[in-house]
């Protein structure tokens, strides 16, 4: 069986373990290396309050190559002030030792409580043994998955091959939810590598695009966190010949990105705290891109239509006042709505659809929700999850 | 005992009764009337998609005097193409009828599931038998109060007394929650009496003002309805000299009629769907008004805070999350945040807080969170409530 983690591509080493920030003994770090050397990309968050470890990626990813990636959970390093970005440099600068390379070579992300300072200690030694662990194994892959994981119930993986230039590439990635997630960027953690040989103007762009088709169309509470970062490693060990232009090989690569990215974001939904099932929503017919997102992310977001999803209910009125409230133009009298094929609401009028029918078509892992403006030519989507009980539980018991 | 309902002021008699909108036989249909005539005023949705309801009471609210108000709960008319507006036209008209008054004499409003036809003949029914109940007592004032409810589990109240040019007003309300709640306007249905003597521009401007900082305030879950409609009536019957200017008589009355909504928007946060408790969020040190309103909504109807309030934890770092996330001006090295007294994360850096101490805080019936943005001198606040697992069980369970 192939090697469906990140360590898949040619070039990379991984290594998770416990290291003691997290009390639950689970893994809390996680390292990534390419001894080779790496182009790299990255996303971040667009909160004004940040992460230290943001800060320090966003220092570190102008440097080319990057060789490492190192990341704990358990603790975001946010809002910890001068000792908290003194942390992150820490971090950055073990792994610099014990790999031989610049601490600026080595990209950095942290996700977890907010507000408490790193038991850097913990970190560092735990740095010292992920170093002696690295591999390209497949369970290293897996170990590094499992150890950015905050209150996701399984790890996210995802794999793409595709041809360029004559020669099979490899993108792999892994993605962490499960809360305090929305647009944009809803990507908590996501680390990416690939094998390819492409320029880092061309990685960047292919990165940015895959990223805003994907996981920044997911919303599973509304907010984006402090600690958002996604990043694409490629080694280039697959001797393809690099790509440097937006030719087909440059689209078939993009393409393969972006199909990985949402293969991610499903996997995120699905796995969202609490969460039973996902929702797309299309919205067409908007006078323009923004307010179609808008009205999209306006469905996904609320609470009412969350919750009929949970209970499988064809609420529709929900979804109209959701669209209604959020400020896009529309035409009430050409204003439709569909569940799944069926339309519960067209042109502003209710129909008289199958309430069981389309109940089990809701009751269903994965179902679209879609919305006609009636004013223009411009679409967009979002995904949502449903809102269950247990995110309460998750969310109100989780104590500081 | 004095009569605290909508009867308690001079001039007005009130019916409520179940007339069969409702299956589970609770009261459904209200009934309001003022024999000698009342100046009016009115608040409605800014939902682009608004009730038949809506759009009538609009086109009455005109009227001067009106005489009457109508309101059926358990079916909001929402939705309902041509054939609602035709039901919303019947039901008015049929109060003309049996009062002997112009259709146009008459508010309405209407409450419950969207995208349904009202059961006009049940409600013609319904509308003869609430004329025959009529009555100036206390009684019929409840009665009222809960006729207008749809999960709210108990009937909103409140009333204020207060001295004009010598002489004693009465103001008297009643307002429904219980979802579907979010600025501006959060105020579903509010039905408010008075027997001061008043210009129709003074009180439409004192209404709109204390609608604005009291109802207007107030998020449950974010979204306005389709069909939110507040109402005042002045019968002018305690023959007070008539406010005509913004003197001290109409500044009395508008305080008065402010604390009043004020009394209510609280109530409806504490009989919120699930809500537990409440809490206020104030927002100071922004760059505009807008800003700070802003900050205050993102933080009241964030679900990972409103979970947080639920458990009783100090998670700050998700109030902080939310200001960081929702696009206004801050100082991220002067950002703090206190909850009631107590600072949790002062000018960026956290604060050694006693966490049991702060917990006991938000376990109370209501709390404050104080957010100071560190960049301006404008403030504003919002009222909101916890998520709690009720919530899901109310409207995962609520059936179409």
């Amino acid at each position: 069986m192939a090697n469906k983690t990140i360590t898949g591509p040619k070039g990379f080493t991984a290594a998770g373990l416990h290291c003691g920030v997290k009390k639950s003994g689970k893994p809390d770090l996680a390292l990534l290396y390419c001894a080779g050397g790496a182009k790299a990309a990255a996303v971040f968050t667009t909160n004004a309050i940040q992460s230290a470890a943001v800060t320090v990626c966003k220092q570190h990813i102008v440097t080319n190559p990057v060789r490492a990636v190192v990341i704990n959970s358990g603790n975001a390093n946010a809002c910890t002030g001068a000792k908290g970005l003194a942390a992150a440099k820490i971090m950055c600068s073990k792994v610099g030792k014990e790999l031989n390379i610049n601490a600026e070579e080595c990209l950095i992300a942290s996700t977890g409580i907010i507000g408490q300072q790193l038991p850097i200690t913990k970190i560092t030694t735990g740095i010292s043994q992920a170093t002696g662990l690295l591999s390209e194994s497949q369970a290293a892959g897996q170990n590094f998955a499992k150890a950015i994981m905050t209150t996701d119930t399984r790890a996210k993986q995802a794999t793409q091959t595709v041809e360029i230039y004559g020669k099979t590439i490899t993108i792999a990635g892994t993605s962490k939810g499960a809360g305090m997630i929305g647009p944009n960027m809803a990507t908590t953690i996501c680390v990416i590598t690939t094998d390819v040989a492409i320029s880092k103007p061309l990685l960047g762009k292919a990165f940015k695009h895959a990223i805003g088709t994907s996981l920044n169309r997911l919303t599973i509470d509304g907010h984006q966190s402090t600690n958002d970062t996604a990043i694409i490693l490629a080694s280039g060990q697959v001797e393809n010949k690099a790509i440097k232009k937006q030719d087909s090989g440059y689209r078939r690569f993009s393409r393969a990105l972006s199909d990985l990215c949402t293969d991610l974001a499903r996997q995120m939904a699905l796995d969202a705290e609490g969460a039973t099932r996902m929702f797309t929503v299309e919205v067409k017919g908007a006078a323009k891109k923004d307010d179609a997102f808008k009205a999209a992310r306006a469905v996904a977001d609320y609470d009412l239509v969350k919750c009929a999803v949970h209970g499988s209910d064809p609420n529709w009125g929900r979804i109209i006042c959701a669209v209604g409230s959020c400020g896009v133009k529309l035409d009430p009298n050409k204003l439709s709505c569909k569940i799944g094929d069926t339309f519960v609401f067209r042109n502003g009028k209710p129909t008289n659809f199958d309430p069981k029918a389309v109940s089990a078509i809701i009751a269903r892992k994965e179902h679209t929700i879609t919305v006609d403006l009636g004013v223009g030519k411009y679409h967009d989507f979002c995904y949502g999850c449903d809102l269950s009980r247990d995110y309460i539980t998750i969310n109100a018991d989780y104590h500081t």
